[in-house]
């Protein structure tokens, strides 16, 4: 079915596009006009693939949230120990690296306009609390994890310190450097396991 | 001098009917129009108070940061006991009720948006991580903080603890109910001293 691969692989390149004009000038810049002259179509052509505006917007944090899940996912298929897979794991969602502070900037510029756009059906949530809390639980299971502990608590702790790094590495990308965010995630791995 | 106080006091309801045009339509809404509409006031009359949007915007900015201020400021003056001092300054920070959840609403809109301005000059930095390190060696000099301690990375993990907090207590208002913060920061301070 190469005709579908097409139309999917099109509109990966049109949020991809997208992303780039956020990036750039933020939401504020971010029309169908100036999407579609980015990703080198017409408005018209654009509109073959996405109805509008927030059917792109939807598609494109989506993509956001695969992009990074894709990576987890190889990684949880290595034979690492545990520990150091939920390590790897963290790190690919804290931005370490270009790719990864662009991610975090539009994922961030999206989440700023969606809160007020009470009209918006469909936007993706945050799914990172859910991914430490199996990440803990996968440690639980593996027999790594401290016995002690209140999971419910070291889930919120860890959700909150992969956020404000991941803010952080946003908001301040001269300061934060990416051997910081290693070592902070590192540790604060390290102390609720054996 | 009560001309003086007067010309401050309407910047800052002004600055107060910007916050509230944001929190109910995001920067798309803010417009100078819709700024003075919300403050009772023709666009006429608010340029008299602030040439334009941006110079409005900063002022809002800076505004939230004050009245942080101001609240930690208040509880520095009161004779408690050190580690409480500081728990109670951290909770001030972190969104706990709908004043301060407005403020950080605000505050992340402003930063999303002032991401991508980059004309845009004197806009407030983010002091909450030099507020942090005070914090840490305010508690040190006070002989409370544990010795064996790599400050540089407890003061990293504090800061990305608060601000991702503040960012979840923002994102997910439902979930994150204000006995959880209180619970998770108490208990992070706690670990961090004697």
């Amino acid at each position: 079915m190469p005709k579908i691969v097409n139309h999917e692989e099109r509109r990966q390149r049109i949020a991809e596009a997208m992303w780039r004009v956020i990036l750039e000038n933020g939401m504020e810049g971010a029309t169908v006009r100036n999407i579609a002259a980015e990703a080198g179509l017409s408005a018209g052509a654009l509109r073959h693939y996405f109805k509008d505006q927030d059917e792109l917007l939807i598609y494109a944090m989506r993509l956001v949230n695969e992009r990074v899940e894709k990576r987890a996912l190889k990684i949880l298929k290595e034979t690492l120990p545990p520990k150091e897979t939920v390590i790897r794991v963290f790190l690919e969602i804290v931005p370490v690296d270009e790719e990864r502070r662009a991610e975090m900037d539009v994922w961030f510029t999206f989440q700023a306009h969606i809160r007020h756009r009470k009209d918006l059906e469909g936007a993706p949530g945050h799914v990172l609390g859910d991914a430490v809390g199996k990440m803990l639980a996968f440690l639980a299971h593996e027999g790594v994890l401290k016995e002690e502990l209140d999971i419910g608590l070291e889930t919120e702790r860890l959700y909150s310190i992969l956020d404000g790094l991941a803010l952080h590495a946003f908001l301040e990308p001269e300061r934060l450097v990416a051997e910081r965010v290693q070592e902070l995630v590192r540790d604060s791995v390290n102390r609720i396991c054996k």
